[in-house]
């Protein structure tokens, strides 16, 4: 009978369920809408999750399951402490759905899982010291350190999107002003890209009907648009700051940035760049900073992986 | 015949010698000018060190010795690659140290050993995730996740003190201008005493005959001297806010201060943690800041420590 490893990503929006071989090759991969499987009630998310899951493999056979979360995951215990986006409070995430489905379950941070699985079959490929962003809806970093996972005393390591940029004031969902994710995220472009609208720029983005996305942001700087341009300058100048630190007390050999905002490519990267070679003349030659290569499926790939690790 | 494990903390102006039981207790240290030992010349510094232990420990057997070195050390070779301040480049400290003395020697940077020191004798007991910093000349960091020291993928983790604060424009040694040590640093608080005084401020520092140490400072500040109280306030608060970038990214449990200026005490533990209130409000509670209890110690002892602890 096929043995097959489990990867799981769940979001707000889209739960992905990956069917992968015993070396992480992916056999299929599956997208239900998080919703239907009752996202806001865990209990019934789970069941839900389970089903799915054995209606996916038919009569494969289930090594283990890896599972990442978009919240604060306590991963020795296989609790999900808090994920504010999905309105979990300490579920035992791992344990319920390893009692149903009678196989080992791991879980773990979703841009934890994200860093892992660029470490073991994207960008992260041969390095030990490791940085991995997701710029998306927010922000978050996940390192590797030595070849080890950090997640801090309390799982809460690299929530760098919460981190103050000094001299900014706009408001941020967790109650703090100024967070490096008002800026650095598609929500900040398309909020940079109105407010450059509305001072009446002279820029293709005044063309866009409706509520300016950061894709839209990304196509008008393709096409040359200065203001578009100017924006992800400003956001890649305003990350590379904030990584200069993250240089200055880690010294990775490679950043890898992620996540949806990461589409943007040079026109991210070359501003994060000339910012790091002003602010880290001695780390820079050896640095590389790099697009992600797995785009979605880090996470899944991610999680599938850490589902087979032996606790040390 | 008594075995002792000898520790080693190579400044610029002074080196120390400790011996140690078996248990990394002192059981004497010395203090030479390191002029004395030559040390501007890296061969003649070795065999006048070797000298210098062998003629301090008498009878007693070596087990081994480890060394802190004040530069960019390459740990699992043996190398000091740079010591600027010692006018030192790829020397092989820890091979020519070892075939005169013939017993095992390791070294390590010096702000890493008093790291290591902090976390096995001071501060930091029965921390497995530590953010150890030294503020004396120039300012650094040690860090140590899950248990294990981070020296970075080319040993130059923890260089904070060479990160910029944006808005500030002061020259520092490195060629860049407005690093956190400009600030952060017993020349820094020396250099904004001055200009506390220059600017014609009503404060005790105008007394001061010669020139303004951050000492005098730290005087006049436990005299209520305000203009004195509001630089520790200004230097504290501009670390705190580079702090909360190393607190989002590690989730430490604690973070050490030590180095001269940790003397300060409260004067400069307030600020930060005052800042650190405001920028990390997840974290706070569970955070402890402390300042290191083993002073100049810390890097004797970490060395030592380092000197038994076997290749994993």
């Amino acid at each position: 009978m096929e043995q097959v490893i489990i990867g799981v990503d769940i979001g707000g929006t889209n739960t992905v369920i990956g069917i992968f071989g015993l070396h992480l090759s992916l056999i299929e991969k599956f997208f239900k809408q998080s919703s239907e499987l009752s996202i806001k009630n865990p209990d019934r998310f789970i069941q839900s999750l389970a089903l799915e899951i054995n209606r996916l493999v038919g009569r494969k056979t289930i090594i283990c399951v890896g599972v990442a979360v978009p919240g604060k995951v306590n991963g020795e215990r296989g609790i999900v402490e808090l994920a504010t986006n999905l309105g979990w409070e300490n579920v035992a995430l791992a344990t319920d759905l390893s009692e149903i489905l009678k196989v080992p379950v791991k879980i773990e941070h979703d841009v934890r899982s994200y860093t892992v699985g660029e470490a073991m079959k994207g960008a992260g490929i041969g390095y030990n010291n490791i940085v991995c962003l997701t710029i998306g809806t927010g922000m978050a970093v996940g390192s590797i350190v030595n070849g080890q996972l950090i997640a801090g005393s309390d799982y809460l390591a690299g929530e760098l999107g919460h981190d103050t940029v000094q001299g900014h004031t706009q408001a941020c969902a967790c109650g703090k002003v100024g967070c490096l994710e008002t800026i650095v995220s598609a929500p900040g472009i398309a909020r940079l890209a109105a407010e450059a609208v509305s001072s009446n720029k002279k820029t293709l983005l005044q063309e866009v009907n409706g509520e300016i996305t950061a894709f839209d942001v990304y196509e008008a700087g393709l096409k040359g648009d200065e203001a578009a341009k100017e924006i992800f300058k400003f956001v890649g100048t305003t990350l590379g700051r904030k990584l200069a630190t993250v240089v200055y007390l880690l010294n990775p050999e490679i950043i890898i940035i992620g996540g949806g905002v990461a589409a943007a490519g040079d026109m991210l990267l070359d501003p994060i760049r000339k910012t790091l070679e002003v602010e880290c003349p001695y780390y820079i030659s050896d640095l590389k900073i790099k697009i992600g290569e797995l785009g979605d499926m880090a996470g899944l790939i991610g999680a599938a992986h850490l589902a087979q690790v032996k606790e040390g």
